[in-house]
């Protein structure tokens, strides 16, 4: 199965190399990051540079497509070339799916009219502005298209996908090769958990950006 | 604070990407990308291609030391360039660490003497011959030295140093940030956890390869 992975300038790494972590080990996956251009592109931090090897017409019909997040998704939510690719993708792919903010996106390609869909904790008011019902679940299926919550989510919803594709059994695999066993030191993962302090403080910081 | 992630042939992307994902957004974190020589660095799959910025000898003096595993460990356990950077590095360093079988690297750089260390579980065995006592511990700390078990392990590992660094507050923040709740949808993650029989034929599969 063709996997693409399409990528912008100031994406998040972790949104797009956790599940090409899970999903590169299908059996007879073939994993491609695309860009508008073939070439470099940095993420969000500037400290990170990833190649895509193809420009995103080249790959214009895999079976699953992967939309990550990141900072940059807002400034593609008006391009026409990157929404069409979206689109055009979803109408003939197996699978339409989204790590964070990657479903803005998703939403604005018109991927997500009355679904219910996830992102990043604090964008799921503006996930509503696009057609989609936002649920605040990590892993949200809606027939072939399957959105996630923030950044580090896309691995449980890789996990969920490379079920579907290959079996429980296999994807229990691919779980023990990469060891995902998560033991995060503090339980302040998602806005239910962590100090409503740091929740507010958060979102003020960024409604003041 | 100057991190340094060396990159290499074969490396597992996600033993680098997911603590980059927590460290770089540490107050005052710059995190370089390293190689022998600078330019791009494909992973093990052959399927992603990361940018090293810099040569090892460009930054000899990080502060924080992150050696990400993978199958290309191997080919570098007498590769004295690669181990007198790490030597060098850690003398100086406030942390030297490693994801998965970056560990067999430090090891072969003489890093893990007499200290406890992990890996990927199907390297424990190797890790001891390198001077350290193996554990299958999830995080190890041992003073400034700390090695983390298999790729996804990283991001509990980056979690911790963050805390020591910037204070448990901090690290909760990035935690939030990162939504890091894992909701892996099987419970298939380590050996105590996996059926017996995966595990079993896991390591038959890689003894025969």
């Amino acid at each position: 199965m063709d996997i693409a992975i399409p990528l912008y300038d100031r994406f998040t790494a972790l949104d797009a190399v956790g599940p090409y972590e899970v999903l590169s080990r299908l059996p007879g996956a073939r994993v491609t990051f695309l860009a508008r251009e073939p070439g470099p592109v940095t993420t969000d931090n500037g400290m990170l540079t990833l190649t895509a090897e193809s420009a995103l017409e080249d790959l214009p019909r895999p079976g699953l497509v992967l939309v990550p997040g990141g900072p940059g998704a807002r400034d593609l939510l008006d391009d026409e070339p990157m929404l069409a690719w979206i689109r055009d993708a979803h109408e003939h792919s197996d699978w339409t799916t989204s790590v964070c903010t990657g479903s803005l996106l998703l939403g604005a390609a018109g991927v997500l009219d009355g679904l219910e869909a996830t992102s990043h904790w604090l964008e799921l008011e503006t996930l509503g502005g696009f057609g989609a019902r936002p649920t605040g679940r990590r892993v949200v299926e809606q027939g072939k298209v399957v959105t996630s919550a923030g950044v580090s989510s896309g691995i449980d919803m890789a996990l969920v996908l490379a079920a579907r594709i290959a079996g429980e059994d296999f994807a229990k695999a691919v779980q023990l090769m990469i060891e995902y066993d998560p033991e995060p030191p503090f339980d302040s993962g998602s806005t239910d958990k962590a100090a409503p302090e740091l929740v507010r403080t958060i979102r003020e910081r960024v409604a003041g950006s």
